[in-house]
Order: C-alpha cells, then sequence, then structure tokens
C-alpha cells in the first residue's frame, strides 16, 4: 500500500469534492475513509504505525494520530495488540435502478400542478407583489432594530406557539375595527403566512379522503395544500357574486373544508353578496362545514365602502380567517396570521404545537411595534391612493388599446385585475410570447382546475398592478397590445 | 325604532367588543349593521333621512353617510328613490350543535399525543434547549444590522424556495468539512427547523399509508409530522448500536422512509455503530426507502473523535439530511436545512416550491455572515467546551447523589443524558412531582409509541444540560433525589 499515491490522488480529489479548506489531518482521515469505504484498503489490512506514516508522508505525527483515531471511533479500523488493522467494512451496492426521479414523488404531490416556470419574476404584471420600492424601510429597520436591542436571552428559545401576545393583541385590535372580525387576540395565532395556516387547517379539520370545496378558478396553492393533504377537491364555479355551489354541491359532495376569497375572488376580483355569505354561513353550520376565508388583499379597496369580512357576520360562524402581511407589509417577512373561532381556539393551538415550532420574537415585536406606532396605517393609507392610481391608469390604458380585444373586471380592490379574451387565441399562448417580451401576464386558464369546465371556459389573463409604476404601465400596455396581435397574426 | 337607545345599547357593546377605539362613523355603521342582522330593524324598513338622523343623533350628517354607503355596499340596505331601505337579512340559526371540540379535529392529528403541559417551560434539564445566556447576542445583532441595511426593495419579495445562495454555500462548506457530509450547495434547501423538513419529507416522498419507521423510543414530533402525513407508523427498537431493524421488519414491513438520529440517538443517546450504518444504506438501496437522517445536535461531541454523518458514507446514499440551527444558535432563529441526493434534488425543490413560500433574507443573509466571519466556529468551539463541562459535572453528581437508583448512558454528545431508573417506581409519576419542584424531567417512557412494547420497557427520564449552568447543577441533582426519595416513600 503506497499511501503517498493514495493520498496525491487524493488531495486532487479533495479539491473537487470542497475539502480544500479543511485542515491536513482532517484530509488524511477523508482519505484513509473513502480508500477503506472503496476497497482500496481492505479488511485484516495493517496500516503502517502512526510514527512510520508520519514519517513517510511528512507530516506531524498527532496529525496521522488524528485520524486513526477518528477512523476508530467511527469504526472502520481496529486498534489491536498488533496495531491499527482495517475492519469489516463493506458496502454492498445493488445494482442501482433507472433513475426515474419523477416517480420518486409521492402521487399526492405529483398531483400538484407545479408553478409555472418563470411566471414568478418580478416583472410588469406579476401577481401578489406590492410596491416594494414604496415600503418605508428606514422605518422598519428602526422597528427592527429595536426590537433586536430589546432582545435578551429569555427570547431565544421556544416561543408559545399562538405568537407573541403584543403583535396578536395589535392584530385583533385592527381586524375588529378595519375588518369588522369577531375577534380577540386569544383567537388569533400567528403563522409563517397564509399556506401554513391552509396546511394547518387541512391537517387539523379534515382527513385525508373528506371534501374541500375550492373557487374554481381560484388560487392554485391552496389546491397544493389540499391535495398534499389527501383532501378530494371539488371545484365549484364562481360568478359575479362569489362562490355558486348548487343544492346538489350541498347534498351529493357535503364538504368539510370550503376555501373562498369573498372580499376580492382570486383570480376573477369579483365580491361575494350578501345573500351568498348568509347562505353560505347557514349551510356550513347546518353540514358541519369549516369555511376557510381568505381576505388576502382586502385591505385595497378602490371603489366604494370598505367590506368587512364574512367572519364578522355572525358570532358562531364557521369561519376560519386568513390573514396576511405579505401584502401590506412585504412577502418576505413571512408573517401571517389565523383567526379562529373561540370554539376551536383550543384544538387548534394543541394541533399547532404539535406541528409547528416557534421563535422570531424579534420580527413579532417589531411588528407589533410598526402597528402601534401607526407606522402600518400609514403605509397603508399611502399604498391604497398608490394602487387606486396605478389601477385607474391600468384600466384606462387597456381600454385605450385593448377593448377590442379584452373585457375587464375585478378592479374593485386589490392589487390585479382580470381580463377576458374577447378573441379566439389560448390564453397560454399569449402568455408564453408575453413572458418572452418581458411581461408575466399569468393565464386564466392555469387558475382552473385541470379538466374542468371551467378550464375551458376562462380565457384571459391576470393583471397584477400593484408593482409597476403609473408612469410605466402605458408602454408595458402597449407591448401587450404588440404581443397579441403578433399571435394573432400568427 | 328609537335610534338613540339602539346606539346607547350599542355603545355599550361596543366597549366589549373592542371596538372602543374606533370612529363615531364606524360604530354607527356597525350599530346598524347589528342591528340588521339580528332583526331589530327589520326587513322593508325605511331609515331616517342622513339629515334627520344626524340631527336626532347629533352627528355631523358625513358620518350617517358614512354609515349607510357602507350598509349598501354591503348590501345590508338598499338605496331607493323612497329612501333607504333595509335588504332582505336573514340567517336562520340552525341548532348549535353541543360542543364537542375535540371532534372537529382530524383523526389524523388527533392521534398524536399533545406535548405535555409544563413541560417546555425554560427549567433545569429541559431538553433540546443550549444555552441561551452563551449566545453572543451582541455579534448576531450586529450581523443583523448590516443585512437589514443592505436590504433593498429587491429582497422584500418572495424567494427562491431553496433559500438563499450565500447560506447554503456557507452550510455545503461547513457539512462537508465538520461533518463528512458530500454535497454542495445546489442539494442544500433551507427550512424553517427540522420539522418543516419532516413535513416536507412526509408529503413529498411517501403517500398515505406508506409505511415509516421510527426510533422506539424517539422523537415526538417526527411521530407527529407523520402521523399528520397520516403515515403508518412502524417502531423499530433501538440499541447501544442504534436502530434495530429485524429481516422481518424489512420484508413484513417494508418502509418507505427511516426515520434516525444515528449521531445521537433522541433520546436514548446511543451512537449507531459502522456496521449498522452501512447494512441500513444497502438495504435502504434494495428497497427503495428513503432514510431521514436527522443530525439535530451532532456538533457537540464530547468524548472521543468527532464522528462523520451517515450521509457521507457513499455518494448515492438514500439519505436526506436534517440540520438545525436550533441548538448551536438559538432556536428562535427557526432556520434549518435539508440536504438532498443529487437524484432528488429537483423534485424536492419543485415540491416544496408548490407547497412553501420563501422571504426572511435579511436573517439569512446575517447567519451567512455570521458563519463566514467566523462567529459560528468561535461560538460552537466555546460552548463544545461549556457543554462537555457541564455534562461531566451533572455526570458526577448523579453518581454521587444517585447512583443506586438510576443508570446513566448516552453522554458521548449532545446536550442531554438518558437515565434508567432501577427501582420500581414509574417515570411518569417522577416526573410529576419533580415539576412541581421546579425541575422539566421528561419521563422515558413518554418518548415511546403508546401501546409499543418499549413503552413498558423503558422506565426514567432525559436531562437536558444544555440551558444549566455548572454551578447549580449540584443543587438540582440533590432537588431530584428528594422528589425520588418521596415518591418511593409514597
Amino acid at each position: 500500500m503506497d499511501y503517498r499515491v493514495l493520498l496525491s490522488g487524493f488531495e486532487r480529489d479533495a479539491a473537487h469534492r470542497g475539502l480544500a479548506r479543511s485542515s491536513q489531518q482532517h484530509r488524511l482521515y477523508a482519505c484513509l475513509r473513502s480508500a477503506i469505504l472503496d476497497g482500496k484498503i481492505e479488511e485484516g489490512t495493517r496500516l503502517l504505525a502512526s510514527r512510520t506514516l508520519a514519517e513517510e508522508l511528512g507530516m506531524a505525527r498527532n496529525s496521522v494520530l488524528y485520524a486513526y483515531e477518528r477512523l476508530a471511533t467511527e469504526g472502520f479500523v481496529l486498534s489491536q495488540r498488533q496495531g491499527t488493522v482495517v475492519a469489516r467494512v463493506r458496502l454492498e451496492r445493488t445494482e442501482v435502478r433507472p433513475s426515474d426521479e419523477a416517480s420518486e414523488l409521492s402521487r399526492r404531490v405529483a398531483t400538484i400542478d407545479p408553478p409555472p416556470e418563470g411566471m414568478n419574476d418580478l416583472l410588469p404584471f406579476l401577481t401578489g407583489t406590492p410596491a416594494l420600492d414604496e415600503f418605508p424601510l428606514a422605518q422598519w429597520r428602526r422597528c427592527m432594530d429595536r426590537a433586536m436591542r430589546d432582545l435578551g436571552p429569555g427570547q431565544l428559545g421556544y416561543m408559545p406557539v399562538e405568537g407573541a401576545e403584543a403583535l396578536r393583541q395589535a392584530i385583533a385590535g385592527y381586524l375588529r375595527i378595519s375588518r369588522g372580525v369577531r375577534c380577540d387576540a386569544s383567537q388569533v395565532l400567528i403563522t409563517d403566512g397564509t399556506q401554513s395556516g391552509l396546511d394547518l387547517c387541512a391537517r387539523t379539520l379534515a382527513d385525508a379522503g373528506d371534501t374541500a370545496w375550492i373557487e374554481n378558478p381560484g388560487y392554485n396553492r391552496a389546491r397544493g395544500s389540499f391535495l398534499a393533504a389527501d383532501l378530494k377537491l371539488v371545484p365549484i364555479p364562481v360568478d359575479a357574486d362569489g362562490l355558486a355551489p348548487t343544492a346538489t354541491d350541498w347534498a351529493d359532495r357535503t364538504p368539510r373544508l370550503i376555501y373562498i376569497t369573498p372580499s376580492h375572488q382570486y383570480p376573477l376580483g369579483s365580491v361575494m353578496s350578501l345573500e351568498r355569505r348568509l347562505s353560505l354561513l347557514e349551510q356550513a353550520h347546518a353540514s358541519g362545514a369549516w369555511i376557510i376565508e381568505d381576505d388576502y388583499d382586502s385591505e385595497f379597496r378602490h371603489q366604494g365602502a370598505p367590506l368587512s369580512a364574512l367572519q364578522g357576520l355572525t358570532d358562531d360562524a364557521r369561519v376560519i380567517y386568513l390573514g396576511t402581511f405579505s401584502k401590506v407589509m412585504f412577502p418576505a417577512l413571512r408573517i401571517g396570521f389565523m383567526v379562529v373561532p373561540v370554539a376551536l381556539a383550543r384544538s387548534m393551538r394543541r394541533s399547532a404545537a404539535a406541528l409547528l415550532l416557534r421563535g422570531r420574537v424579534a420580527e413579532q415585536m417589531a411588528l407589533a411595534d410598526f402597528i402601534d406606532a401607526g407606522h402600518f396605517t400609514r403605509h397603508l393609507r399611502r399604498m391604497r391612493r398608490l394602487y387606486a392610481e396605478r389601477r385607474a391608469v391600468l384600466q384606462d390604458a387597456l381600454e385605450r388599446h385593448l377593448s377590442d380585444v379584452l373585457t375587464v373586471s375585478g378592479g374593485a380592490g386589490g392589487l390585479h385585475l382580470s381580463a377576458r379574451l374577447d378573441i379566439d387565441v389560448a390564453d397560454t399562448v399569449v402568455s408564453l410570447a408575453a413572458r418572452k417580451r418581458g411581461l408575466v401576464l399569468r393565464a386564466l386558464s392555469g387558475f382552473c382546475l385541470p379538466g374542468s369546465d371551467a378550464a375551458a371556459h376562462y380565457n384571459g389573463f391576470v393583471l397584477g398592478y400593484g408593482a409597476v409604476q403609473a408612469s410605466e404601465m402605458e408602454v408595458h400596455v402597449r407591448r401587450l397590445r404588440e404581443v397579441i396581435d403578433e399571435v394573432v397574426r400568427g
């Protein structure tokens, strides 16, 4: 066994393996270990005495001792009276099966459509992204700074699963007044965002095979959470008054969970009528279903008076209310919340305690501070004006350049419009062509459950305007016109 | 309709409902809304003209107009030629079913044992908590401060699901050299901690009903994640050489997932032998199972040379390696990571992209900075000495005060010891009595799958020493002696 050859070969290797920065003694250990594993040094071989090997390799004897000790600790060599002997180390390699990576995915996850490639890039008309460059970062930095300075060892451990009391109080106060939600802080659970709330609801309130109603078209990530929890999805159509289930749906496809966006349907933008709201509450009550109200962007209402949440219509509403700071603050914050009915609060906390571990006290305290100091309300007020302007400018530009091919709807609130294509081209084709021209234009058909009637019925786009400056709207809309014309010309 | 009576009654109510801080116009709206919903103002009622009502209540007319407009927007009243008329608003209240909160929980979540009450309090012998008061908070604040200052609008949006490149590079470098993990940054996914990694694995790599092997006794939260994902748990015994499956287990209870803690079994503390490691890799390969290696506290090794991770034994190991910063940094950070095999990286990223949304760039950049600047390694080195000392002091105190009733094991690494009770008293009884005396002493039987053989076999405790000062160990151990004596006397 020529150790020098072994070692020099290994040194070349080590660079490739990203071990160049490790110590010499560590590299010697790793070299011997891999030679033993690969069978280059066979079972029963006696290694050179540490002093001899050190001399041969020109190393300190301690380095060799280190390597031998590690090998012995891990079971690769045995320290015997005759010296250091290689142990029986055999890794039988069975035939590597052909690499079919897709087959490694569970069936439940394989049924989830992957998020479309390149369609989450920060480009004009991306949905769900607020005006990041308008966020008062300096104020947020100061709140974070204060929270970090207040941080003591006591806040570094695991925290109560429901989140920081100060933040829950601030959220409950805001929701009561601004969203008409009936709640106090004991019903509020801080989450890592809406999807973590959906995951918790899907697993806690439903079993595999239970029926979940989803809006069709609707929010893909709600579908994803439910599929990953093995729920049976039932797509329910949406019209101008919101979710429109039939008596047959209630009787034959009785839901356990109902996912809705009543304040601003995602993606169509319709507002659920009072009649539908009341009927949904009644029927959910009668059939023991839970309504998940995702109030993702209702802070921004551009036409008419504010709209209250469905949750607040009655005290015993079977509603889990989901909110997020992703739109009003910024997505990277990853803080959302859920408001659960009083009767469910203990169960939900228990489930969360078993399934989630919590911390991030500084961020939560900074956010509570940001809200209590009034920065939140001020920012919200500024953004309401900004988004109303952006919407108006977009709607105007669409009217001037595209009214012959697009019918726009859903602009009463939020950060996006939806637009139906009135000509006979597929939205997916236009969407791909637009992406090549630097526009992210999600196809409306992509929000529908694959294979459902809706998928054939909806042909159009969702246009997010939250992150598009008003002064640039015109040029992007003109480009969209060009894209559509090119697609039509073929 | 006496609006003044209505309103004064509501004002009393509003204080209770946490609406006292809202504006007068908002309170008027909320009052009318609730009167309509409750039937106190009936369908078809014509509301007073805004000017008249304003005079009657001594309010500005604009306040009344605001209230009427909101009610109209939400559908509670109709603006007709004759004035503002109450719409048909009926919420039929079905019989409220008897409140059986537990029945609201899904069966899958109901099977998860709730975390024991009061056993997560920051008291002596709590497990899983590092020395929080030794964490270099000032340095961490500086890293966070720098990261916050570097934060621009571009970092406020959603981020790539795998996490920040700089942090993934730092982690891969650390793992290659310190843990013998074979990986580069492309295989690293940042998580919100170990349980979020477990959730992702359980849903992505297994379907409902698939078999998951768990160590028995073992980590309750791994059980929780698997149960919530509807996996079938098969408890596998653990001995001094780690997980000990039989040929029958492989043949008749072939696993899809295998959860192990080979470096320092949780809670017993044993180290998996090389022979077992190689055999597990071979068999997992042959049967298409995935090994989840949870390397939760292996940074701390008090006896002998460091131990490499199982993942690094071969290039094509079917291992998902989970790591966390909760022990080496602090739990509230909520940053962990997984290292997935090259062949699985795309699938896992795809699944994560559908199920998780990411952000928290500042924290990730601060952590990368903390590692790159060497703070991480320095802190680790200090903590290794500190924990080794705490362990030695605890072991010594246990030896002097409790050697007649306890047999200690598992002290080669980590932040906890396990101790077998050699007398005929139930660990749960001692645990409860100890909790009353301010000691958190998790019963060993509580780590076993309920109803399994192990639950009857293991009687003892897990003693976390990470957060207990060496100078106080003696007094806590003496107290434990008193508690045990009291329980024995009955």
